[in-house]
């Protein structure tokens, strides 16, 4: 166990993902699919919404019989029948006629646009009382309501087209993308009871070191409670895979030994949360190279928390140690692990930067940084309260600054603690990045955030 | 029912909100409560973490030792023993003395900080193999290893103190917080195994409407399948909620009351997807109106997508009526329902604007906006591509956007398109606000974006 691995950088270890394969594939009906990972590209069957619909109350009508209508000059249409909801009408629109419609009803053929019931007043009758007539059914009617069009409307107008949302054949959805709300109502319209989504990622967590004891037990002096099984678990959770818990196991090479082979067989992932002493990675590195079909990928990061992370290839699954503080640990999940875990979720697009939104704010204190590493500090977001022009915080003796202040209205308070204390990241809102080739990065600079989750 | 309402503004609907309390509460274990709603304040019942641990691999000293140490001028300290990790250490560190000790390694008394292994070098000796001894062992070392310091230390540092975390007492987690898993952390930290919390509310989906049919259905023509109970589901998922479905409700007074009767019933609060014409809104408000210990609070918000909202607390729950058009009950949903389901959610604050992040952006494009409503726009966020400062979408015609547009890295577009096209909702990023008071914003300007939750 003396391989001297080389500190990789993040772009390096981000490449890494691709070579790990997405879980396989289930069907599950639609209404349990919100925020899957769709598995197939999916084409519309039919136009939708499949007929002429109107996006208003008012009359359908054949709109060159309104053009020039106006409020002196209003054109006069014979009201020949009403639409009922969901029905298909009987009867057709010719030049000079109207039918009564309600928002969603189908327009009649020879009906290409709807007026708006504002823009009508009904002459001589009650148009509400008919209801759909045919050619036949009209000739008996003995009195025909008039109503008059105050404002003319272009073709298409306050309708939707039978195709105007999907054409059939169109790809609607795309394989490796989330199904949100939207999407999932889209595959409804097709009558899609079902859909093709990844199945849901199983991350196994191995917990070690002497000093870690299960938290319903009262710590000795000089142990801790396992913090670290319940963060990495609530960041699973967070990405929308399964977290399994394997215990806490004693630095004892054959105990970890099993505990890996163990969560290697049930699980697509797993993390080692481990120490972040040197005798501990040597030792999970021991460990993970005595694994059958297993190859060190990486072992040490050029980031900062984080650099000692182990990353290794066994058969087709990652396996990472994980640096023992809490902070390193979360910061390596968000911005090393994740990218992994979107990749066998099924994501086309793992990179973190790609896969989430990045927030610009203005940050209110410099901070250093070296070169050669990218740092990730932890930063609280607050909003600008509307003519508090004077915030304490960030002051206004920066030319950047006093530009940007107007305009922009989320700032970046760097939180600086130490790696090993929760509460740092307790009142982080998100993650600031400074790049390897950056020194640091200075009061009033616009900046770009990754986001915590946060809700209050 | 020809009471007459008073369209409400966004403002005022949000005040109401305050109306309705939040669910009841319950224990559940730690490993279940992530992302759910704390409903009692926590306080440290000990310190965190409880003793002085070492922040790296090296020697505890007392910084005192090291001070003036340096390459040229080292320190020479006697190595008395090494600290096991998760043990008490037996003996105590006087002036002159260092201990050998990793990282997470609780520090011996006398001992208030720790040199970086690589700022040290042992001379005489392995100090490694000696293990932790008392006084009197230490006087039965026949040879005692020395220690060169080659860079002073100060009191604390490379460690973290006994209550540098959390001090005994301090409150560490507020009651109507998201639990994230940095505050489930904290908890397990404190030997914590169950949190109180909010329930999760149920909340009932009654679609109404002659022209729609369920999903596995093939419409008629001028029939449409249920899209909003899935849309409408799937956001209540988003937003922690348990969505119940009551099913598609003809027309018909009776049933919707019986409907509205079961489903205020069972769940903390109930949509009404409906129709968007007049008549519809009428039928809702009639039946409304009919249930027992029921009163109409809003009838028309002043927003587009979204007018022909109707909101009613029957007994202590919010019942609403909500519009046909997909993208309007979306929106209102996102905009409107949410901050009141965030009070029965248990959260403190309940407004989506400090629920939430919003996204700084350059639009691309002016969007026209009526005055005296709200508007709110679908857009596509993109990032500029580095280099591409030529992008097509943006141009630099525009001062103020010439001005941002090397800065500011987020775009805006905006989707045009009617409310009843669920593509524009699918091809959407987040919602664009503009204020009533407001008649329009500019390609160029920085606005602020609602963000829709993406992957990609």
């Amino acid at each position: 166990m003396n391989h001297f691995f080389k500190v990789q950088s993040l772009e390096q270890v981000a490449l890494l993902a691709h070579q790990f394969a997405a879980v396989t594939i289930e069907k599950v009906p639609i209404s349990d699919s919100f925020f899957r990972v769709l598995a197939k590209d999916i084409e519309a069957t039919h136009d939708i919404p499949g007929f002429r619909r109107a996006t208003m109350d008012g009359y359908a009508v054949n709109s060159s019989s309104t053009f020039g209508a106006s409020e002196s000059n209003p054109a006069w249409l014979e009201v020949i029948g009403s639409i009922s909801m969901g029905e298909s009408p009987s009867f057709s629109i010719q030049s000079g006629q109207a039918a009564k419609i309600s928002t969603g009803g189908m327009l009649p053929d020879g009906a290409d646009s709807v007026v708006m019931v504002e823009h009508t007043e009904v002459i001589g009758g009650e148009s509400s009382s008919l209801t759909g007539v045919d050619r036949e059914d009209k000739a008996q009617v003995s009195y025909i309501p008039t109503v008059e069009i105050y404002k003319s409307v272009a073709p298409l107008q306050n309708v939707i087209d039978k195709d105007e949302d999907f054409k059939k054949g169109e790809k609607i959805l795309t394989s490796g993308t989330l199904l949100r709300p939207q999407e999932v109502g889209l595959a409804a319209a097709l009558g899609i009871c079902e859909l093709p989504v990844y199945k849901i990622p199983k991350v196994g967590i191995i917990s070690t070191g002497d000093e870690i004891v299960p938290i319903d037990k009262t710590p000795q002096l000089g142990k801790i409670r396992d913090i670290n099984s319940y963060t990495l678990a609530g960041l699973i959770v967070e990405a929308g895979a399964i977290p399994v818990q394997y215990g806490i196991i004693k630095d004892n090479e054959e105990a970890l030994l099993n505990a890996c082979k163990k969560a290697l067989d049930e699980t697509d992932m797993v993390l080692i949360s481990g120490g972040s002493s040197v005798g501990n990675r040597d030792f999970t590195v021991k460990v993970l190279s005595s694994l059958k079909d297993t190859e060190i990928l990486v072992h040490g990061i050029s980031i900062s928390p984080g650099k000692p992370t182990i990353l290794a290839k066994s058969g087709i699954k990652p396996i990472w140690g994980l640096p023992g503080h809490v902070v390193s640990a979360m910061v390596v999940f968000k911005i090393v692990v994740l990218p992994f875990l979107r990749q066998i979720q099924g994501f086309i697009s793992c990179k973190p930067k790609d896969s989430s939104i990045l927030i610009p704010a203005i940050l209110t204190k410099n901070v250093a940084s070296a070169q050669g590493r990218t740092d990730f500090v932890r930063v609280k977001l607050f909003r600008k309260i509307d003519g508090d022009s004077n915030n304490s915080n960030v002051g206004n003796s920066n030319s950047q600054y006093s530009t940007l202040k107007d305009k922009y209205e989320i700032f970046a308070e760097p939180i600086l603690g130490k790696s090993g204390l929760i509460r740092t990241m307790v009142m982080a809102d998100g993650l600031l990045e400074i790049g390897e080739n950056v020194e640091g990065v200075e009061r009033g600079d616009l900046v770009n955030i990754i986001p915590l989750r946060t809700l209050e």
